[in-house]
């Protein structure tokens, strides 16, 4: 058997925190410790883990002595500000923010895509968007065999993208539509409930947001592909988990649309959902809480010559952040 | 003055037909008189219009008799059965449905950008698609400096495309989440409520759903422009009112962002709502109940060479169907 690991979650009380607990109890993680880093705030709070109340400890920089590996998922600023000390006690952090993921000698890894990039780490894999890797869990059986050379991408993500606070703000507006009250946005710049946002991350100076540039940014790392061009929209919907993307794909080679539903079927952490006759084709909600993402619609594009178009779903918490990172981390025992 | 007209609403009491009586009350339309039309199930029934109560009469073929304008909006069905008896008797028919837009001799008019065709009609004008509207809005002000060539678009089209029924599934649903009982989707094929469904009409044997298809049939018969190419994946969200396209468009030859900004802001029934560093752009929510189409988040697209991105966001009950179907009328007074 493989050699039970050193583990601390940092940011354990979070929504990706949480579903990184249970991926590591549903696949049955070799853990030999396991310690429960967050802020201050959340210091003393007790999580059930194999049946049992481990308490949650601040996160301070002598927090990692004798991890051998640390997951993160407490923001873009906790990493940047403790992932080093993490390293230097000699863990191999496995990032969910940003900070690290466009980084040299940072591999960016899906472990279904490029599992071998993970080796060649200097204490820091980054673990990609969540958008990003839904979609390429359904682009890459197709690149592989076609090359994909253009994406045109439209999202539908889902609220718990914003972890909990994202869920309250919809929970809580749909409840104050119903009863007649006035809805006040905290966590979105518009109101979410039963309208959608054409703005995750915030637009920059050319006109995509941060969320859309992800995309073709970290798209061209995890496939090794420099040439990839990505045009995206990304768009929240009241969804309370599983992002949705409808694709366009032109690749270098002509693609045909029966070999491409065989490449998904036979591919690992997709399933394929794509039925014409019968009306099958999968919606967020059958992702959610799921490992696989979701493809079906697949069809040749009208618009690109060596196309297709397809639609592919996956639950963001999971496969988009906490299972992956779990997946990176059992590429080391 | 213009000569008031003597006019009747085919599906006077679904949620396209108020909505025809609310835009005749409100534009002012010079109506001599207005028979209201529906199934023996509405007969009776009684509807306000200017002041006066409007009583519901049942649709027959002698319904028109002395009508000059008939405003059809009952279904696909209705008008393949009825527009005949209409037509006959003198009237003009202007319907809402799908069954006549791709007939040769039945002009398929957006007042805006093809208003001169409406002039060549042999007694019925068709209301093009919904999102076809929406869309071609913001798409033809670039399109009539640039040529539009390609169109990949994704759309999120609110639960009133299905009319009354629609709305009543979705508030249904969120209610029934929110109480956790079972939902048992009726009017869609899955749960709407917190879900998206990427199938508006069924998919059919190219992969492609009828709804998607209507952007390049109808977008190639209201441009004139016979080689436009669009390839749509249509999307159903939970939101009540609105459809909100996200499009990406290669042109002939190369637009400009701030031109296409110009361009936007001038054409008549769109607004630009598109300010990157105020954070300005339009959301479903905002189109509600207004005529115009809001146009947003314009930028150079990164796939296509000669390329625009951007959003738009349109109340389909109002300019994609019951508004653009009075405004036809009103080229006839």
């Amino acid at each position: 058997m493989s050699q039970p690991k050193h583990l601390a979650i940092v940011g354990a009380t979070g929504a990706v925190g949480q579903e990184m607990l249970n991926c590591l109890e549903q696949r049955q993680f070799p853990v030999a410790s396991l310690k429960l880093l967050a802020s201050a705030r959340s210091k003393g709070k007790c999580i059930p883990f194999h049946g049992e109340q481990l308490v949650v400890e601040e996160l301070t920089p002598e927090s990692f002595e004798g991890v051998e590996i640390a997951l993160f998922s407490a923001g873009g600023g906790i990493s940047k500000d403790f992932a080093k000390y993490a390293v230097d006690a000699g863990a191999l952090v496995i990032d969910n923010s940003s900070t690290f993921r466009m980084d040299e000698g940072v591999p960016l890894v899906i472990p279904e895509i490029n599992a071998e990039a993970a080796k060649s780490h200097s204490g820091i894999i980054a673990n990609p968007n969540c958008t990003t890797i839904v979609t390429l869990m359904g682009l890459n059986p197709l690149h592989r065999k076609w090359t994909a050379q253009k994406i045109v991408a439209a999202s539908y993500q889902a609220v718990s993208g914003s972890g909990a606070a994202g869920i309250a703000e919809l929970d809580a507006q749909v409840k104050a539509i119903h009863s007649g009250s006035k809805v006040q946005p905290k966590v979105y710049p518009h109101q979410i409930a039963f309208n959608v946002i054409a703005d995750i991350g915030g637009v920059g100076e050319n006109g995509y947001t941060s969320e859309e540039m992800k995309m073709q940014n970290e798209g061209r790392k995890i496939l090794g592909h420099g040439e990839l061009a990505a045009s995206v929209t990304c768009v929240r919907v009241p969804v309370y988990k599983s992002h949705s993307i409808a694709a366009w794909v032109q690749f270098e080679e002509t693609p045909d649309v029966e070999e491409a539903r065989e490449l998904i079927e036979k591919a690992e952490g997709v399933q394929l959902v794509d039925d014409r006759q019968l009306g099958r084709y999968p919606t967020p909600l059958d992702s959610t809480d799921g490992d696989d993402c979701l493809v079906g619609r697949i069809r040749r594009d009208l618009v690109f010559e060596n196309g297709l178009s397809f639609w592919v779903v996956g639950d963001q918490v999971r496969k988009g952040a906490a299972l992956n990172a779990v997946q990176i981390a059992e590429l080391f025992v």
